[in-house]
């Protein structure tokens, strides 16, 4: 079994060219963040930002707008329910992140079916929490994309169909994944990511990470990682990995480990794993 | 007089299984904050996740979504006056903290008289601050739970009846206790924890503490402890010397010790506490 | 010519008492911050509450809800557009500021007289900015109280009717200060303080100071000294000797110094000039 | 070609005078920040403010009231949408931001008329974002003031009719800007500066900056370095300067230099740069 290791980083953080603009660094459109879970987009947000994500844009409820820039000045705002918008802010993302505090209700279903309806092929789309959910019980058709689903183990009992119990059993997962497609990060204590490749483990990881918006920051670096990296596998397994390196690493000194203190190191962590390739 | 010491830290803050996730470390829902007194229940919800609850809801006056989530994107929030809403967070709850920023109107009485009645046995309850005036003052029927209240002296002459000159009289303390039930946490120089066993007596804390909002820490700290580990009584008697401890810390340096600089301190010095059970 | 040295504030800032609570170390209310100057007012309560001020309300356009508590949720809010709010306020606080940011408009103008007709003459009041301006060009009475105005230059010949020019000649400056009575806290390079007794001068201050806000932030240090000091000329002189003094250490290292920084350097700064006395 | 060195620096920021006060420094008006743009004016307000700037105000959506204040309580904030705000607020300025998350909409295009109509001669206007985007396709008349236009390339492209392509034309770029006039500072991986004097090359700058909100930064800190100093052009490529090698210090230890790192970092850059004239 295949476990990652920091030579993947260095295998998926390039040095930045000297000639390069934003641009360069790809757009991401981050989906959520309703009425109640303002904070769960905006720490997906921030996450991105964070990784080095050229433009970063957060479609959701416009009550999140005054909390979403006093922290993160850096991203733009539109109106998740606003058709139009969405659409207009989802076609020239280079990553989508959709899910991540967006709720389960009916509008959130609406919102989830106008998203998936924007999505064009070449697009990377991260498909985190409440959207996970909602494709699950829902049946929301997947759009054709480049696909990649962030479920807890709950999650992924609901789009695997796979009972917590069984999700030990690698090949049964891997089953499901070949199924559905894309690539899977099935977080748990050693989260493991399924694709068409070998599944891959992350050996690392710590308990003082099980906290709220742990998963909503993992969804944002891993959009923030995948609009600049071009190996979208390796791009998520990084964000995987770093995301658990920098938690393991704040553990040595903390109970407990707050997402927005992870987000706040990304920057020095992928410095020290950058490499000329 | 049994006094705490940081050996009763060792026995309360266990070191975490590896085998978690952000369910094992229990949900809190804080229910406070009215349009006036939104900053106590930010501090008391950023204690609670500082402390290291699971997941933690905030349900407060609307109003504090922007300061709320400015603050602390780790909590999601949720609509004090929609009496739906306050029961579907209440239920599902391990721990609810009551009363921080509440207010006591007739606005803010229904409001608690709606929380209690979502309450049931097995729940742990602090009840904080203005909950505590209103179960004093207006005889608001107390629900059957674990109840954890965290009066001030003014508020346990409300309480229970005892003058504030009378409240050097532990027996007389301890007698209104065994009548209300539950926990007390009566919050002065040195605290003192009445419960069904001995007074337990807090030797540590400093006057740099005697500033707004203190309590309201506190009352999350209570929580997010109570959240997590298993002894009530240990549990709330480690937050009131970690609490004062974290503070005398501070107080070293500083004249006026801030609540939110409390707050931030809670994850190092938990680590320090820690230990195998 | 009588310059403030520190020994001054080890004859103002005592070492706290054991016994004490935040009722001991005085309430402030503070009135201002209209919906375009909200900044003034969050930060003349945040520099009340970072010097150690009790219990601090905020009465301001509520548009400033969040900003304030994002920033200082040890603060409570009311709506200065409320009348009965303002008095029910203003009546219970040792300390009142009034004016960092309240405007000039009509508006503004209903507001101060309401405020001041609800001052009590053995309450403390800070009359600052906006209000300065208010009671010389539009003659509102003075309250009977201890009055402290603190005019910048302008403002200073507003009041006083003294040409900029002529603000040199202290003796011009002292007939003023007793025509109008109270302390005048003349802010300038090098400040100067009339009261009943000799003109105090401060003898320290950087030009990195000039920047706005910085008056706002006096204003709430000095209410936050007076609400806990019992000598009001000697905790306005020392809480104008630290605003400069904490200034000229961040200087060496700063080109401009901004309030805020001022702000959080406080308690630090208190600590290291307490004395008992 | 002449390349900026630090020497330019100390040729531009002088000591400052001790007998100054706010006024001496400039008042800096920022008009831009629409609803969904709104952190781009934080920015570019921050980066004044952080530069030493003596007065700012924001004039943008009042919908970003609450993040601006939670950020930045030293600026103060008027309603774009209001035209006599607008006026009111542009008219004392020493030097006017514009068009940073302004948005290219026709209600944009009407403020920016109206911005530019209340502009007089005297003024420094830096015309950046969306601003230039309106005047170079909706043909805005410009003001007669001193103009200083910072385009990053496309923008160029836009204002100048230079392809991207040729832009490496120092000889066309600078026929442009004869054809314009003012002072055109086109960012790139080597930023140029063009005026009536001969181009400067700012000989540094990092690809980790290559991430959205660092041009907003950088025209907030061209405004606030012309509000303090005399010579326009030394100002503006002093700027320049400082946040390309604020930005390099920063990405020795980070991947991405976020813009609102930079700002922080503005006050203690430029103490050390400061020199007696």
């Amino acid at each position: 079994m295949p476990t990652i290791t920091d030579d993947l980083l260095r295998k998926t953080i390039r040095i930045r060219p000297n000639q390069s603009f934003k641009g360069t660094y790809g757009k991401v459109t981050l989906v959520g963040g309703n009425k109640h879970f303002g904070g769960a987009i905006i720490m997906a947000s921030s996450a991105a930002v964070y990784s080095g994500a050229g433009l970063v844009t957060t479609v959701s409820d416009m009550a999140n707008l005054s909390s979403l820039h006093a922290r993160l000045p850096e991203a733009m705002i539109a109106d998740v329910n606003d058709p139009k918008q969405v659409k207009a802010l989802i076609q020239p993302a280079k990553v989508v992140v959709i899910g991540s505090g967006l709720g389960t209700d009916a509008h959130s279903q609406q919102i989830l079916k106008e998203a998936f309806d924007a999505i064009s092929p070449k697009q990377i789309v991260v498909i985190d929490g409440s959207a996970i959910t909602l494709v699950a019980l829902k049946h929301i058709p997947l759009p054709k994309a480049h696909l990649i689903f962030t479920p807890h183990q709950v999650e992924w009992q609901r789009l695997s169909g796979i009972k917590l119990a069984d999700q030990g059993d690698i090949a049964k997962n891997q089953k499901a994944r070949d199924r559905i497609g894309g690539i899977v990060v099935l977080k748990s204590h050693h989260t493991q990511i399924y694709s068409d490749k070998p599944m891959l483990q992350n050996p690392i990881g710590t308990p003082a990470q099980a906290t709220g918006g742990m998963g909503d920051t993992l969804a944002g670096m891993v959009g923030g990682f995948c609009a600049q990296f071009s190996n979208s596998l390796y791009a998520t397994a990084s964000a995987v990995y770093a995301h658990s390196d920098i938690a393991d690493h704040l553990a040595q000194n903390q109970y407990v480990v707050l997402p927005t203190q992870i987000i706040s190191h990304i920057p020095q962590y992928m410095k020290r794993h950058e490499a000329r390739r």
